[in-house]
């Protein structure tokens, strides 16, 4: 069974959190809620989750199959300020395990750590630094990197992240069965 | 200020569930998120939440300007058994006041209580009985009645609960600001 890891701090998304976590569900995969500090997290817009483990519960053991850091400026700021996160994310990327992210955390979470030098990727529209170049689409995938542009993307994100590890017949069938429609 | 309640059962379903609440609040919508049973619920995919409050905190108050009811099979079956609920729409529905669901909502719980008769509406495809008739479209509104067809609805559900409460313009705002694509 695929394995995924879905990381929530104080400040996340709503959407952006949950459709991923929803949309792997729905496709058969073994999917956490990580919370960074807590279990216990207060979403951007009030939401009070309780999540399935907090990070210090994972963070030495074995790596999933896919990462997803969801947006919301107050949670990417918590995702940036996190060593921990930081070394587990790295250790991820440098496997060739899938990481993805959305609205505010490629640019302030992802590249601000270096690990989108040399990849295509995207991120909220003005969220990126000077020295960022975004590529075009809502969804980029390029090789083990999946960024989407923000929370109107959610659903067509939890599809991409569907299609990287269950393959494109899932991601058709899912998004049939749930009505999505993706924007391109 | 304009007021909401969004409804949650044990096994509602999560993105029909926060996508409305995050939505109406981004634009200023004084939104409640109301458990049904208790503040404590567990969304059909397994996200557990915490409720602002429960049904017996409100069922005998003032009416919110717009009440939601999330789908889920189990969410819609938990709703349409609970006779304080069943009271509390009708109440919200005889005022003139809006009422919305999504998914299997609009057939399982608002038409088994007679609540769609006369108006125009839909559902998730297949959840309908032998005497329903759906009407055409992604979003459904009719009057004080807003019904959406399914999970890949839930962004379009959540900005025209917008629209409806705030306008428009307010609606054409967070469609560009959250970047969703409304399917039509």
């Amino acid at each position: 069974m695929k394995t995924a890891y879905v990381f929530a701090a104080d400040g996340s998304e709503e959407v952006e959190t949950l459709a991923p976590v929803d949309f792997l569900r729905r496709a058969g995969v073994s999917v956490q809620l990580i919370g960074l500090k807590s279990k216990n997290v207060e979403l951007s817009h009030g939401v009070r989750l309780i999540c399935d483990k907090e990070l210090s519960d994972v963070e030495g053991g074995e790596l999933p199959d896919l990462v997803a850091l969801p947006g919301g400026l107050k949670g990417a700021s918590e995702f940036h300020s996190s060593k921990k996160l930081e070394d587990f994310i790295r250790r991820q990327m440098d496997s060739g395990k899938l990481v993805s992210a959305i609205c505010a955390s490629p640019a302030h979470v992802l590249s601000k750590w270096g690990i989108t030098a040399g990849k295509k990727w995207t991120c909220y529209p003005g969220c990126e630094s000077a020295g960022d170049k975004l590529s075009p689409g809502r969804v980029v995938v390029d090789g083990n990197l999946i960024t989407a542009r923000g929370p109107g993307v959610s659903l067509e994100f939890a599809l991409a992240l569907v299609e990287a590890l269950c393959g494109s017949k899932a991601a058709k069938d899912l998004a049939a069965g749930t009505l999505t429609v993706v924007a391109g």
